[in-house]
């Protein structure tokens, strides 16, 4: 009763996808747990692959096996797909050994490749030895490729037609192949040698006379990519041109595969994690970071933050060189978290924005303009912060000398910070490496260590003239 | 003669299309330099809208509108929809009237309302006037809705069926409608109400027999969104269910327009960039960071910088009010940095994953285990930190006292640092705020101001000891 006055609320108001979502995983337990598999069987029918995979995650693991039976075996290779990795190798190990064949054989050779690369290679040969033929071929194509390339990444499921062929000829051999392909709205003219010469499109198909030549419609000036080209590059090609899919040729330009959108957006995504893991000092790795165990995620810490202790350290050992007159101004320690901090924040400001420009390829002038820039933001940004704090470090009764020190030090270290912080990414990239990863480390020693430098020079001056003159 | 043999090698060893892009953009300044137009304009046939944008775009601004007009009007309004928009505007101020409404009304409705985001309204209001009229209508649709909406990000652009027409009825209707529309793959199956009932995609009615029924090929259990859905979960829907594009319903289900891969990529880079921008400390504007004026970006940083300044200040007032035991011993200052630098290092670690597995939708255990996992491995990497740092302290012959603070202090901030950096984000989740923008202020005031404290907690104890014992 209380339910469907609930649900009825609900479609009155809408439900988001994800209430929906932990609906079905709750029925999902409640009907496992009384043992009434037609009642879970009914109750998946109408729902969607990715979230019955959903589902099937948030349930106890004892639970998980018996859920997968419950799906007809068309559905259960596609929701196989779309698990995680950890649920999808605690699911092999409890299958019987056709069980597995069935699901795997029916999946898409880059999911396969995929599930391969996570499971040990006993197990791998063991079931490659037994797949059909024409998918034991297929994902060893794949797994010949080096991981994140687009060789690795492909579909080898296109539909290829020939420059002869009639429009009807093409739409008849679409019709056969439908059911094997990743996608039918791209379809690629290759000659006698399999060389890619051309691509058309269903939509150029459908609207166009049965009778028409597919030599008529190509696209010759295709964009494709070599089987060795980046995944991320691949990613980038499909997001600039708005295309669905992207044909992946060999050296001698024969076509191998293809790689689609929807493969795109994921990894797009994996690299937008990466880099935001970078810039937070963490290591990202290939698996589900929330299924990763922790010594694995201190191993993957800790060396950031060795590396940054050594800089402290050496800042540390800079001011103990300060202790005379740190004895004589003790106040002077007080500002040392605000210079550093200050300093850092300027830094990884300058540094994110940039980073994220290389990465995304959206910085289009030179170097030059965009460290000359950013200088100049962060010595407007110190001049700001500067004066208040010279201010207020006055109107707290700071010693003048202090104060001014402070203020200096910081316009100072503000437009060190927003150099080193804009420059630092370019000189990685262009030395070839990864400005995400390498850039944090350097800019935090420059600006620390020298921000102390200059504080405590500057004190000393200005102590010296406030004492002295 | 040495451009040839350039150009030999390069197809040789295969050119990236960057370098293509670059060529390009050359080979235009230097033909429109010397006023060779047709040559201009052979150059650019070949070449894809997206590259002829970015050739545009790294023009000097006196030949970027003598470069556009070089375009067939056909290609116009493809090339302006890729253009930066600080461009798309200095050429809409460089156009004549008639110019402008061409290629404005070429364009498709959400690029069109993307670019009157960006417009004076007064020019705005003269161009919608005179837009056609199903343009017009289209354009005052989807500015109706709220900016970062399905509404607003739609194209009105669909093809719709009905259930009772044939296979045969609905190809003819797909290739007359095929020149206006945004994807031919999709078809949308409406009642006479204009409610979506059902969705049909181009494989199944290219794969069926000709006279059977738009209703036998229906799929009922369509994932729609309505109009008011934000843009990301848009996106989110699509990657999770690898559409090609997702139905905009309105309240009464109507169907209203559609929302296509293409546009997800995009957002879900935003969306990141924005991630990415938060936890960097810089706000994200709508615009181009790097085309945004000085004043502007120091204006999004410095919001951020004060919040940070404040927090340091009531640090410095801890470490002033200290003042009794840092006389006494002034090499505890040495290691003011290294606290700090630590807890807000591993602070940001902990809050990073977790505020990227928040947005990514990847956290699926409840908070309490991520929050809990998030503990232990801030323990841990401070028992590590912490014992390194005691036993090199005393290498360096700092006070056996001291050493043992720093190294007691360092577990402590580690653990803190890492279970307030994994709390905050779904606290502030919890209510409703981003936790990528909110997140860092709060933790490393917590980690900074509780860390200085425990630090010179601890030493008082020590030296006490040390001194008194």
């Amino acid at each position: 009763m209380a339910t469907e006055q609930e649900l009825d609320m609900n479609s009155a108001q809408g439900i988001s996808r994800r209430e929906l979502r932990d609906l079905v995983r709750e029925q999902l337990r409640v009907l496992l747990d009384q043992n009434n598999l037609t009642g879970a069987k009914a109750l998946l029918v109408p729902v969607k692959a990715p979230d019955i995979a959903e589902a099937i995650e948030g349930l106890p693991e004892t639970m998980q096996a018996l859920a997968f039976r419950l799906l007809p075996k068309d559905d259960a290779a596609e929701v196989y797909e779309h698990l995680e990795s950890n649920v999808q190798q605690l699911l092999i190990e409890d299958f019987k050994r056709q069980e597995v064949l069935d699901i795997v054989d029916k999946m898409s050779p880059d999911d396969r490749a995929k599930l391969f690369d996570e499971l040990p290679a006993k197990l791998v040969r063991r079931i490659v030895d037994q797949l059909s033929h024409a998918e034991r071929e297929a994902t060893a194509l794949l797994l010949g490729y080096e991981a994140s390339t687009a060789g690795r990444i492909m579909t080898p499921k296109y539909i290829s037609l020939k420059e002869e062929m009639t429009v009807d000829d093409a739409l008849a051999r679409i019709r056969r192949l439908a059911d094997t392909t990743e996608t039918i709205y791209y379809l690629y003219v290759t000659d006698n040698t399999r060389c890619l010469t051309g691509i058309v499109s269903l939509r150029d198909i459908v609207t166009s006379h049965p009778q028409q030549l597919v030599s008529e419609l190509v696209t010759r000036d295709v964009v494709s990519v070599t089987t060795d080209e980046d995944q991320e590059e691949v990613a980038r090609i499909i997001q600039r041109y708005d295309f669905l899919a992207v044909p992946v040729v060999d050296r001698e330009n024969r076509l191998v595969g293809i790689v689609t959108v929807d493969d795109v957006i994921d990894i797009l995504e994996e690299e937008a994690t990466k880099d935001i893991y970078a810039l937070g000092g963490v290591q990202a790795g290939d698996d589900d970071y929330f299924q990763t165990n922790l010594v694995t995620v201190a191993q993957r810490r800790v060396v950031w933050l060795l590396v940054l202790l050594v800089t402290n350290a050496v800042t540390g050992a800079i001011i103990r060189g300060q202790d005379d007159i740190l004895k004589q101004v003790v106040s002077l320690a007080s500002f040392i978290p605000l210079l550093i901090g200050t300093g850092g924040n300027v830094g990884a400001q300058s540094s994110t924005v940039v980073i994220r420009g290389l990465n995304i390829d959206q910085i289009r002038s030179g170097p030059l303009r965009v460290i000359r820039r950013e200088a100049v933001a962060g010595a407007l940004l110190g001049m700001m912060l500067g004066t208040m704090v010279c201010v207020g470090a006055m109107l707290f009764q700071y010693p003048p000398a202090v104060a001014i020190s402070v203020g200096v030090s910081l316009m100072a270290i503000s437009t060190l910070a927003a150099t080193a912080g804009s420059v630092l990414p370019f000189l990685f990239q262009s030395v070839g490496f990864d400005p995400a990863l390498m850039s944090a480390p350097f800019i935090t020693t420059a600006v620390d260590m020298l921000g102390v430098l200059t504080y405590f020079t500057v004190a000393r001056f200005m102590l010296a003239r406030f004492n002295g003159g």
